[in-house]
């Protein structure tokens, strides 16, 4: 708890997906605790209930799914972060089940499961936030979740942020944290988080939670525009299978303990490395999505805006020719071509210009919407590096934006044709 | 040519996908010809390359892709309609390569295309069209092209439209064809059309290529809108993956040897055949995606407008997740709702009722949108056949549509993820 790196660094270059963390070693930000217990919702005793908490009230900001069928836990957690966001002490989340589409029933086991660990904490139930993940459309069995509360009051939990990381994962192969640290005013701060992915990740969110954590002292109404700004070049920018979940949350606890962040100034910096925590958060998640071989990088550049840029990167990586083009080393770039020009911006294919690959290696395979004669064979091993790398220019501005994704693989369709029995 | 039938009937309820078609006894519209070669664009001495002629100029209709990224026979085709869709007499169409990316050298090679047909029919360059399909980014292979287009002025084709609905085959594991008949003023008037599709199938068209021929006479505006018509409810609601591509193209070439047809009364009975002509071809493209098994139906129901209808059903077609379940025989129908919430319709989730399986046997999963006491093997029976059905009602109107895809196999990932190389 006392090594302000938390065992985490993460690059600040969003476009550098390196994400290595040493998973062992990894703590939240100073003055969280976190534990983890199998409860029995998963089989074979896997963690699946896990509680992320501060011994201090916490200002909170959370962003949630769009989808509009929202699980009861989503429900729960925007009220009480719209009643009072200011005095946030834990969080209880729960794999094997996503208590979605379970009506009023759904939202009285959530209200309980807050109560639960309320109880424990010594503090009301509408500071604690809940998070669920899993199947969708069953209840929770509430006597083993009650059981696994008390258990993690008792102290008798796996402790640490790598135990909860684990216990939130569903088809997930293996836990994903980051961290970041800045210095204001000669103090450190550190941000430290958390999350799970895999399935039916795309951007506004989908079956992706995440926890994360900072000392610094912000007040709830900057603290959720920093992971509103933070959400929308990280969580936003991942697709897999273009899927939304009915349970898309991340959450946002600020304990004050390394003293406030004011100023422009200083929220710019906060909500600086809060993205890039949350990016490399977000790589993780699409590097790991359901079947997963490599990571995939789109650059779309030369847009009139960001907003253009998105749109046709993200056509990109929600084209499964594109991802399974990637899978299988083929560089079919004309798929990359038709899946712009699919994307609903008035691109103009003859100023399109196409590398793949790493900036310092690219190869050029279009410019001016033509093929141009290039070493096929470099082009092929540009998809099968890790992560592979697509860059479009458009050609008709200065804004550009990067969206991940995976590669599709006949892994991904084993995984989903059989998840439920 | 003789058989009024033309040895293929088709439904006209476009919620009951029969689509059974003697292949080999299908013809096209009295009047028609079609022949095809193999030039050699394709490997293996397949055919790959289609002429379809009338005796006599037809007035002509098309819809086109609407990427921005267009191969140049769209691009020429378009030109040639705008400027005189009157007198249309042939059509080229060739597999192997799309044409796409090609720049104006691949213009200049659909134009040369065209002006080798014209010549050895006798008629002008510009009263041919040309459909291409294949890969996106080489150019023609002119010489075999040239020498396929000889062979076929010269007679020495493979006759018949079963012929040329192979000879436009890529990925499709067969040929695509059926026929509507009508009666107007006591005259029988024929629609026969075949088309081809499998990979990168989607609303507003993609690798979609059809051909529909009639003796019905149209003037050439009333025929565009029918076509319109026409498509709207089946070339554009089908999905199998998502992806739109550059060459989508659907012509129609009404000869007028029927006598014409005119008034309200007549041009919407046309309109209706022609509609259950295309939804059969597009029904038969779903079933055909890449990898598929089995169609999908997908039916949207009790929404307040036809428009919402179909981008609710259009987002259940296009969840990879729902589409792997189908395919598993999995009955994960929270997958069903969350892609419906995420469809960007303000759909209202206690208002939601499931039906999986046909309207004679349906199995009822969820009621305002909790999940119902079902027998899930009987649930998961639907799943598993073909067609599999799918009913939400939104409970909010009273407005419907139709969504035909397939169901998503690792196959599907095989076949695409080696297709250039």
């Amino acid at each position: 708890m006392n090594d302000p790196n938390g065992g985490a660094r993460v690059d600040a270059d969003a476009s550098a997906p390196a994400d290595r963390t040493d998973i062992e070693r990894f703590s939240l930000a100073p003055g969280f605790h976190a534990a983890a217990v199998a409860c029995g919702l998963k089989a074979a005793g896997a963690l699946d209930l896990a509680l992320i908490s501060s011994a201090t009230p916490c200002a909170a900001a959370g962003v949630f799914t769009t989808n509009r069928v929202q699980a009861a836990p989503v429900l729960y957690d925007r009220e009480r972060l719209a009643e009072d966001p200011a005095r946030i002490r834990a969080v209880i989340a729960n794999s094997g089940c996503a208590n979605a589409c379970t009506g009023p029933g759904g939202l009285a086991d959530t209200r309980a499961m807050a109560a639960g660990v309320a109880k424990g904490l010594g503090c009301k139930a509408g500071q604690v936030l809940v998070l669920s993940t899993g199947v969708i459309g069953r209840r929770l069995d509430m006597a083993r979740v009650e059981r696994g509360i008390g258990l993690l009051a008792a102290g008798e939990a796996e402790p640490g942020a790598t135990a909860a990381a684990r216990a939130i994962m569903t088809t997930d192969t293996r836990p994903k944290v980051a961290g970041a640290d800045l210095e204001i005013g000669g103090r450190p701060i550190a941000i430290r988080g958390f999350a799970k992915g895999a399935g039916m990740i795309h951007p506004d969110l989908a079956t992706m939670l995440a926890v994360v954590t900072t000392d610094a002292g912000i007040a709830a109404a900057p603290l959720q525009a920093a992971l509103e700004s933070a959400a929308r070049r990280s969580f936003n920018r991942i697709s897999v299978d273009g899927d939304m979940s009915t349970n898309d949350t991340v959450l946002l606890l600020a304990s004050g303990s390394a003293g406030e962040v004011a100023g422009a100034a200083g929220l710019e910096a906060f909500t600086a490395a809060l993205t890039a925590c949350c990016a490399s958060l977000a790589r993780q998640i699409a590097r790991d999505g359901e079947g997963a071989t490599r990571l995939v990088e789109i650059v779309v550049s030369g847009a009139r805006d960001e907003g253009e840029a998105h749109r046709v990167a993200d056509a990109i990586a929600r084209s499964a020719l594109v991802r399974t083009a990637i899978h299988g080393g083929d560089p079919n770039w004309g798929r990359i071509l038709a899946a712009a020009g699919a994307s609903g911006v008035a691109i103009a294919p003859e100023r399109l210009s196409l590398t793949l690959g790493p900036p310092e290696a690219a190869v050029h395979v279009v410019e001016g919407g033509l093929p141009l004669e290039c070493d096929l064979r470099a082009a092929a091993a540009t998809f099968r590096a890790d992560p592979a790398r697509v860059r479009l220019d458009l050609g008709q501005g200065a804004a550009a934006a990067t969206v991940w994704t995976c590669d599709l693989s006949a892994e991904y369709v084993a995984i989903n044709a059989d998840y439920t029995t």
